[in-house]
């Protein structure tokens, strides 16, 4: 979810539909060690799952943190949600970073988007 | 989209699906003038359609910035979609504020929450 400064930040693309997001909203705790290790590993992990599509991310300081996963299908979100590392980062995340989340999965029906020409 | 400081930060909530998301994500121009005021009006006037559940929003300082609409359902949707002042502010959007954005409608299958004890 790091951003990277060599390159402009852009939203990922409207894919044809359907596909599958993954809204995962966030307060963190303020114990976050380790959480961006946990975080960057995530990031390389996800990227291994058949039919992942990319992801957006953006963070308030000291506010809300919001996450949007992109995948082509159900099964590639059940492949997701069953890894095991994930599993464990998740299990960590409840016992320690997050203070609340809320993560809603929806099946996109219609997309578009823009870019300045 | 703003915060506010009085209260502590939390994410929308997990609804009983189903429900709709439109998940909408931007990079905006160094040219903000007039935003903050539109975008508070919004705030205000989709409060009005019938069906609006709630909105997060965070944005990264000088990167991407993601706003999530929570509706009912597709009437909701549509309704704030022919929103007469809110279709001014999205071609308002286009010719000023952003450098590009993404729009994804989706509808949600499953959601939960978590909030620490």
């Amino acid at each position: 979810m790091s951003n990277h400064p060599e390159a402009p930040v852009r939203p990922v693309e409207a894919y044809e539909p359907p596909y599958y997001v993954a809204v995962f909203t966030t307060v963190r705790t303020q114990d976050q060690s380790g959480y961006s290790e946990t975080n960057a590993r995530m990031e390389e992990l996800v990227k291994d799952v058949p039919g992942y599509l990319g992801m957006d991310h953006a963070q308030t300081p000291g506010g809300l943190a919001i996450t949007v996963g992109y995948f082509r299908d159900a099964e590639a979100l059940t492949a997701w949600r069953s890894d095991i590392e994930h599993r464990a980062a998740q299990k960590r995340g409840r016992a320690e970073w997050y203070q609340s989340y809320t993560l809603h999965v929806a099946k996109v029906e219609r997309s578009h988007g823009f870019t300045r020409a």
